[in-house]
């Protein structure tokens, strides 16, 4: 490495630092390269070779190779169905959410004072999913409609009454089944897949998961089955269509217990299968048993009212293993597009929607069953038709007409109506199937049995009544990302979670009509673009980890997580080591690691960290091996680890895992602080999943879309993840496969162009220096604040990896200022806060990333100094406590323009501590969040 | 029309009130239906019968046939110059500044204190063009290069010693030649084309005008030309290329009183030729002599740095006929993006890719001056070729290979290279040339002369070295789009600005590449999509205004102005009438309607407008008709009057110009109050002018761009402008024929397609119901104000049009409390002013549009009340007016935020006047400007 140079011209575009700057930086820690650097911090054993990448593209490159990978991909109007639907994304919605880097740059809302805007677009989600499902308790939100299947699966077995056996509705979209029903094996529960919506046989239920309508179309009366499981004691959970919902009487009406299905026809592009929200809401004695995040409407220390994350205590950061669910970030930018969507056409607008899409598919119905033999004689918007022996004919004429239809088997072809679907198309769709034109009518006889039509309310929430004009909802959108700061405003040093720049080069081609409007059921000739930038992008990773095979199947962290630990459990049972069940995670681990072993059904025993440098305690390692002895499956660990720092123990760790016949699981979500230098893969690692939303700059959209890709060696890769739609459902996969995890084969597909350009642009040694000045940026927070606030852990050399823990807890002990005192502070200069003890409490995990420029850094720097002089005023007695501007920030604007000033410290020390925030200053929206109150009065609607 | 029924489903997007909405405003003026409202408000003589225009499409099928015409046009490597050139967009500037509401809704800064932000990025822009063209006065911005050189000559016409002679480059493009030529001949001068650079012969000279490069690329010495200029009392002005000048020495250093060009290679796409941002710098002595806008930098009511358009009075709306040209929108969202591309590639990068630039034309120089004769010695970017008989045959096999050449004659072709050229495309290009690929090779010889080579430096302001990655260009632009009030926050109520909505489906298809990167000296074949885009959409306008054709070639409405007066006055002449020179205006007229008649020397005679009712006082007209006689050219007025009303008499006023033999010239300034329900083609017009950019929803781009369209009865259509390529610049056009007012044969084409799109998707009956919904907005705040504020003019039954005058003049005189402070104060409550003193000094004219929603004008109308209660403290005495909010308004963050608070009134009265506030709220950055000071105190770079 060496030497800066490069031959990447976007890399100078993605590092903060000059190459001036570089030199001072680096000088001033005592290094004269980047690679004397590496050298000291990044322990020499695991130095890999170089990477080879392609010659790094210019922007305009990158581009022009985009335009030619959607230039391949076959656009047809899509009627087909089966989850994924034709919408219209609102013009004003795509450019002011899913183009706004306000919105798109945003971190999920963790610290709610500097979120309400992206908090009043998910509570008004939760509102929609509630109101339409007929349940008061909703999240926001989940990863896909199979996932979501899963999770029910899963809440029912934990709450069910004691019983081993889940009934899966048949009728269920072919991916929800294969992913749940492989899900629900892991859990060790048997899986039953029949017509439920006919009423329910045997005991010893868990709960049924039932199908609203079907995946044919068909809609079902499934008031039965639901009275049949609730007898038995068990739940039901209940997939449906949130378009549907508008005619179709709301699952909690007909009593079930969970509702669950995608937003995705709510105006979120095909996106070749995702991303898209998946939504669920239940009962509200289940309301501590929902997975996901969930946003409570609570007050803040003014008594106003202030939006926040509620229930927090059964996620997977608190709970570990016994959370609800593994999932961390979820799909928020589309859920936020949903919700706008839903509030852009209003409760009446959906319903009018509703009713022409169902009568389209009327039309098309009374076209065609004159001649051809419907499937079912009651359905919303879809249409199965009896076409024996020519369903592959029906499909190709279709498309020679310009439109995807579903061929199911050999003998039915199913035709799914969207929102723009017109006369025009039933006219020509009839054709297809061989009615004369002429003959098509347009149909306004209702198919929906008239004892399911919805007679409870929509939408009566007043917001999904106030907007119909674009003036109207341009403002809001702005208004609500004017409340929150993400990265197109400030820093955001989240230790963990890498915030790093998300090129403009690379979002911008997501939006392209080739990529966006795809399918993900389209035949392969029709998605040639697609998959070519997929296999690059899966090679690319391959070369950075180092492994074997990269699937980008799982559509977040947590799925990734799932994924590598599934593949790890099925290779030791394939070999007919069932009894390796048992892995091992350090006290430092993510919680979602611990709570993804929990879903592949594994045990955890937990290693201790090294109380002084924080690295795994080799000794304990030693004795939880021999203690676990056969039942040893693998270890999961962090490289760096989450205490920031590069153990230099890491292949030690890796051989004695592998000595016992165990697997290593290495956590990428600090890939940051490896890509272009060491590979996973070849320091000692079998499995490891990405976050492409941290390294690889998909943004993170206030709380996803994520991408996980799972990568593995060799022996692993027959255990990668299994196409849903190669699944057979009926029949636990094969031993010696994998299991699907996601609705679509490439999982969010939509987003990869992101991580795609990103790796074009900067080539191997791009990447290389990117992480070389990641790590820099942290070393050099790291020396300007040591003094200030210990760092707790440093690796070799004194060094940090790329993120640093700043203690606070002995300032804690001796002034009563917290650390997350300090975090709010921070928000009065402007900052989000880094990570609030994670992972020790009472600490701040910085981590600043390559594209934090010097100045910025140094904004910290400052603001950081300042606040520990405020601190030292209480240290000294000058300064209770009690009447510190540490103890009451932050400060609203009305609260500093207010006429009456009742604190002890003046307004502009409040507001203006430093002098810079006087030519840009961010006002929270509200003042500190009233954790208490929330947690006492939990309300997700409203 | 009677129902509001309609078939646009964009139309409810379109307008702010609902049905609802709307049947209760009609109520509450005492109307039951659109019909009866019109009926009462618009003459019953002007009403037009129905409008024949296509059915309305929805957003995606507007999309859809933009698609296919962007599908249509073939898009080449440009390497054809004349003024256009290859460059790139970079995605961050493209994505955060052309296609973000917060930039392209903005107003013109004429209200400093809500504009620092756009003032900043154009301050920038002032700077780099005095930077590089070496002259310390520079403004922001013109309209293109050829009138841009107009400009010039017009200057050096005004300031240069008596003479009647103007010399032009034979150098200069050809479009510039042939605008410049027409417009020194309109105002009499006497053209002579030759090849200045040679040395001037001859006495009588005003000026000359020299290219540097020349149109072929030749770099000529321009020293003797400029000495012998100033030997002669006359001045020079240089045609420049900021590219060039990274490398050539600067205008300025060469003795050059005035340097102009366009700045579009600096980002801004080529757009088929516009709109991109013209420059223009001058010597100190011609400071005041400059057209169009310029930024200075003043202080504000704290003595803080405050910037603010300087030198107003030297504009058309103050100096009407005498004012430095009639230039009012510009090309201000261009001049932003063109300023941050300087940004982003910074000195040295600008130097560098100069550097790449010029070795690329010298590499191709090198490789085929073996096997053709190259047309000049020294060049920066462009070699001219000699091809004796094979130019088109050239064109022809470049276009195989995927390049636009430029063919000059049958003997000539021109190859030009952008930044984007690669060794690669000289390559091929050598071989389009027949040499031999391998014979091509890598030329670092420089071909400039060393004469000329760059000595001065370029941009030394440190904004131009401060910022080199992408995340810092995010967030500056952020934080300068933040300081400023859009549309994307607040109802803008200009009045005879008409801001309303901008649809974003209309705004999304000018950056597709099939319509963004089309070269306008393109084939035809080339642009077939362009060209039946803009044939229909010239047809449309014909529809809608009810003249026989129209032009959208003028690029801003003062163009459209000039344009249609050209055609009056060409008319006259060619019918012999050379006497009739003499043209009508009424006192209430635009300036930039004298202005223009200045530039199409004709002679401005006023006419009195009636003190009480403000329409066009018919008497005194009469009389000015009979003391004219027959010199009388015609009329120019504006419809309804700019005092906001219907005139009844508009018939008899126009039938008393024709009796007269005179032409009427009617404003389509206001056409947002006729569209649907009345058309000047038949009312009385012979020719009018639109303005896109207000009634056809092209955003304001905080500036420009603007388009104005010149539409024409039928005896005026050989009038309209020509295409200045079929324009021979060397003999005046022929008197039957029309003159080039733009570079580009269609203008600004660029951002047709956004008006294109307004108007497919609201169809006839959709512009008629917006019109309808205008003008009852705008009566909805007349009434609920009128109590408060007087409302200045009505029309029939005591309407106005769609825009109302509050006079102020009497509060004024009774408190001291002046409009301006009442316009200072609106930002307090979070709202742009109204029109402040245009058309009558001490009034607001308030136009609302028919995209705000009830609420919104409900604001305003609570906004004006509680001001008008805060006059009435000074009224009665309550308060004095020199301690009043509304003196000191409007109030920062900081000086609502600082410790001591030394006014009368509270902090909560002067930030949070209404609760509302307290939801959202907009600090400007700056308190209110100092005019004085600004005045005194002329700075226009730092």
């Amino acid at each position: 490495m060496g030497s800066t140079s490069t031959t990447s011209p976007y890399l100078a575009r993605h590092l903060g630092p000059t190459a001036g700057d570089r030199s001072e930086m680096l000088q001033g820690l005592g290094f004269d390269s980047f690679q004397a650097l590496i050298d000291a911090a990044v322990p020499n054993d695991i130095h890999a070779e170089t990477l080879e990448l392609p010659a790094a593209l210019s922007e305009d490159q990158a581009l022009d190779r985009l335009r030619a990978y959607a230039a391949e991909n076959v656009v047809l109007k899509p009627f087909y169905g089966q989850g994924f639907h034709e919408t219209s994304t609102p013009p004003v919605i795509r450019r002011n959410v899913l183009e706004s880097p306000a919105w798109y740059t945003a971190y999920t809302p963790y610290q709610p004072e500097i979120s309400q805007g992206r908090l009043e677009a998910l509570l008004h989600f939760q509102n929609m999913v509630s109101e339409l499902t007929g349940l008061p308790v909703a999240g926001a939100s989940l990863l896909d409609e199979a996932s979501a299947a899963a999770e029910a699966v899963a809440l029912m077995a934990r709450v069910g009454r004691k019983g081993n056996r889940v009934i899966l509705d048949e009728r269920l979209h072919p991916q929800v089944l294969a992913v749940a029903a492989e899900r629900a094996r892991t859990l060790a529960l048997e899986v039953e897949i029949t017509n439920a919506s006919e009423g329910l046989v045997g005991e010893d239920l868990v709960g049924v998961v039932l199908a609203y309508p079907g995946t044919k179309g068909d809609v079902a009366d499934i008031r039965q089955a639901i009275e049949d499981i609730h007898s038995r004691g068990g739940l039901a959970a209940v997939a449906c269509d949130l378009l549907a919902l508008q005619l179709l009487e709301s699952p909690g009406t007909l009593g079930a217990d969970v509702a669950f299905g995608s937003s995705q026809r709510f105006g979120v592009p095909l996106f070749f299968g995702g991303p898209h929200a998946a939504f669920m809401a239940v009962t509200a004695k289940l309301t501590r048993q929902l997975p996901g995040r969930v946003v409570g409407i609570a007050r803040d220390a003014e008594g106003n009212p202030a939006l926040r994350l509620a229930l927090q205590t059964r996620e997977q950061h608190i709970r570990r293993e016994k959370a609800t669910s593994n999932i961390c970030t979820a799909q928020a930018l589309l859920a936020v597009t949903a919700t706008m969507y839903a509030i852009w056409h209003g409760a009446d607008g959906l319903k009018r929607m509703a009713q022409r899409v169902h009568e389209r598919a009327c039309s098309f119905a009374a076209a065609v069953s004159g001649s051809v033999e419907l499937a079912q004689e009651h359905f919303f918007d879809t249409v199965t038709v009896h076409t024996p022996g020519s369903a592959q004919a029906i499909v190709q004429k279709a498309e020679e007409a310009g439109y995807l239809l579903r061929a199911i088997g050999e003998d039915k072809v199913s035709v799914s109506f969207g929102e723009s679907a017109s006369e025009d198309d039933v006219r020509t769709l009839a054709e297809v199937f061989g009615v004369a034109a002429q003959d098509a009518q347009s149909g306004s006889c209702s198919r929906i049995p008239e004892a399911l039509r919805r007679a409870s309310e929509t939408l009566t929430h007043p917001v999904f009544s106030s907007m119909h004009s674009e003036t109207q909802m341009l403002r809001y959108l702005r208004k609500l990302s004017d409340r929150d700061l993400a990265l197109d405003r400030t820093m955001i040093p989240l230790g963990s979670c890498t915030m790093k720049l998300n090129p403009t080069a690379g979002l911008e081609p997501i939006s392209w009509p080739g990529f966006a409007n795809v399918h993900p059921f389209a035949p392969e000739h029709h998605t040639k673009g697609w998959r070519h930038l997929i296999e690059e992008l899966e090679q690319w990773l391959e070369a950075i980890t180092g492994y074997a095979k990269v699937s980008v199947q799982p559509n977040a962290g947590s799925q990734g997580e799932l994924a590598g630990l599934l593949a790890i459990r099925r290779y030791h049972v394939a070999r007919g080591e069932d009894q390796r069940d048992v892995v091992l995670i350090p006290t430092s681990a993510h919680g979602t690691n611990a709570a993804s072993a929990k879903l592949a059904n594994m045990n955890v025993v937990v290693v201790k960290n090294d109380p002084k440098e924080g690295s795994i305690d080799l000794d304990d390692l030693d004795a939880q091996i021999e203690k676990v002895g056969d039942r040893l499956a693998g270890i999961m660990i962090t490289y760096p680890s989450t205490h920031g720092v590069f153990e230099a123990s890491v292949r030690e760790v890796c051989k004695k895992i592998h000595a016992h016949g165990g697997q290593v699981y290495i956590d990428g979500a600090n890939m940051n602080a490896l890509a272009g230098i060491a590979k996973p893969g070849e320091f000692g690692g079998d499995v490891s999943h990405l976050n492409l939303h941290k390294t690889f700059t998909i943004p993170h959209g206030g709380g996803g879309p994520g991408v996980g890709p799972v990568c593995v060696a060799e022996h692993l890769v027959p255990f990668l993840p299994a196409d849903p739609l190669s699944t057979d459902p009926h029949c636990p996969a094969p031993g010696d496969a994998g299991v699907p995890i996601a609705s679509a084969r490439y999982g969010s597909a939509g987003v990869l162009p992101i991580s795609w350009a990103y790796i074009a642009m900067m080539g191997g040694r791009g990447l290389r220096d990117a992480t070389a000045q990641a790590i820099l940026n942290a070393n050099y927070i790291a020396k300007a604040l040591h003094e200030d606030f210990p760092v707790l852990y440093t690796g070799p050399g004194g060094l940090v990896a790329h993120e640093c823990i700043l203690d606070l807890r002995a300032l804690t002990d001796a002034t009563g200022v917290t650390a997350t005192d300090v975090a709010k502070r921070l928000i009065d200069f402007g900052f989000h806060a880094p990570t609030l003890s994670f992972p020790v409490a009472g600490t701040l995990m910085v981590e600043p990333t390559e594209s934090e420029d010097v100045a910025e850094l140094n904004r910290f720097i400052e603001a950081m100094h300042t606040i520990r002089k405020e601190i030292a005023q209480i240290e000294q007695g000058n300064t209770d406590y009690e009447e510190s501007m540490l103890r009451h920030a932050p400060f609203t604007a009305e609260i500093a323009c207010s006429d009456e000033w009742p604190y002890a410290f003046s307004r502009s020390e409040a507001v203006y501590p430093v002098d810079t925030l006087r030519e840009a200053k961010y006002f929270p929206p509200v003042r500190r969040l009233d954790e208490a109150y929330g947690d006492r009065n939990f309300c997700c609607t409203g």
